[in-house]
């Protein structure tokens, strides 16, 4: 451990670090040209947190200067594996962490679309949810938006045989959230009805060059509205390594755990939600998330 | 139904109801004397639900305006039956109750004992967790105020041999929260040593009168401190359907759901913890619970 890596002041400032698809080796195993660089990285970041451990304190690392040191970051952790870790390891329950995170997609869709700013009369969302997990997270935001006062009414055209997804689903209906029965292609009809998207469709573990019937319909229908769409932590049929150049376009995206690569050139407005990761897992995926502000569960990037 | 209830103002503020112990009969069964009143009561609280959701706003009852009534709710539903709904009919799953309420629980503490509030150099608190729910909603408690970077101690002296109650330990364990190996009878290093003492040892289930050990003599120790209580739900040997006049004292109470009939009279500051009940449940037994402000989960009472 180098203690004295503390004193260099710029190299306190570590960069928000971008997540990658499952398939590439975590950090700690990779010796590549880059392991000198990487090991003193790690270093620096070991003796940041103890410090931080040592004072309760987090580095103060400004959150304009992470984002202006993205372009540098290059490294690669897998996705799958800090969400396997999260189950395996640090015995969280899948539906612990689905409720964490749609509650936290609810909250950021709050900050980026108070109810007083929604043009339309009644405050309607669509919720548009896929198969796995990231459809589940759709139907614990769009629970929560209900309480929160917003109308939400979900699209969830394939719903899972999993009793815990099934679980979310019931939750839902017993709020009396609509459900639509098919998504109208005539695109007026979704500008007309609702202020926003929520695509809940598909996540990171997805692969984008096989985006089945009923999805591959609905994203070009989805590329065709007019109203925002808000993605939940990859937009739908993106390559979780870069962005789509004719994918659709969403006008905020809501990480998870941590961006994705995808993410790094995002230009609209992009929240990192969930306050609940492991000091130890985030410095073992070195993963320099900034400092939510007081008891947030999500931070603006 | 009778709309025209809805005419006469003094009707619709509905007091906040208080929830008493398992073993009563639920509201709608009930045909005592009071039948006539709280089937009017019921008509009314109808009356305004629809509206409220044809509106989507609840309709507005000043907090002042419920306390005053306080002593006028008498009617009695059951705390577990409520809990037994929102699992079996409304598929919420205990996980995702507990990790809900122990977010809630932890959002409560920070507003009634901020960071800079604290006279200790060091945000230290204990969390005394028992074998039940209350304990391991104490440990999430614990988790998230680590993440809001106060710093936990837990006691925690009967582990639960449930699946589901260690994975909240580990979940601790993982986030370098300390345990204790034992509880010091000598109430004054409590006192040095933490700002305040969490109170997550008993829930409403437990029958006051057969406190066991360690469990009563720690009730002992807790009487003597000098230092702060928050109580989870019930403060722990407490009747649940009324104050106890020689148990511990807490200095806050966050209720879980509903109000249990021995807060009624409670002096401290008190939080309602918990914004997720379905509004059929609400309906049902006229929980009449107030608004809570913006995204809050919480709302002091």
């Amino acid at each position: 451990m180098n203690h004295s890596s503390n004193e260099k002041e710029p190299e306190t400032i570590e960069p928000l670090r971008y997540l990658s698809t499952p398939g590439n080796l975590p950090l700690q195993t990779r010796r590549d040209g880059c392991g000198a660089l990487l090991e003193t990285q790690q270093e620096t970041t070991q003796a940041n947190l103890l410090s931080w451990k040592r004072t309760g304190k987090m580095p103060r690392v400004g959150i304009q200067q992470q984002i202006s040191k993205l372009q540098k970051t290059e490294s690669k952790t897998e996705v799958a594996t800090v969400e396997t870790e999260l189950l395996r390891d640090y015995r969280f329950g899948q539906q612990q962490l689905i409720e964490m995170w749609g509650h936290a997609c609810a909250i950021a869709i709050t900050k980026a679309f108070p109810l007083s700013s929604l043009s339309k009369k009644q405050p309607t969302l669509l919720v548009v949810c896929g198969p796995e997990q990231n459809g589940s997270i759709g139907l614990v935001c769009a629970r929560h938006l209900r309480m929160f006062e917003y109308e939400p009414t979900i699209f969830y055209p394939k719903r899972s045989p999993q009793s815990l997804y099934q679980d979310f689903t019931v939750q839902c209906e017993k709020m009396d959230i609509p459900f639509l029965s098919y998504l109208p292609t005539e695109v007026q009809l979704l500008n007309d009805a609702y202020n926003l998207v929520i695509d809940a469709i598909l996540g990171p573990e997805t692969d984008h060059k096989e985006v089945k019937e009923p999805y591959a319909g609905m994203l070009v229908t989805l590329k065709q509205v007019k109203i925002p769409i808000v993605s939940v932590d990859v937009p739908s049929g993106w390559d979780v390594d870069e962005p789509a150049k004719d994918g659709i376009n969403p006008e905020v995206l809501i990480s998870l755990t941590a961006p994705k690569k995808c993410a790094a050139g995002f230009s609209g407005k992009h929240f990192l939600a969930g306050r609940f990761l492991p000091y130890d897992i985030q410095k073992k995926y070195e993963l320099n998330l900034p400092e939510f502000p007081g008891t947030e569960c999500v931070i603006e990037l």
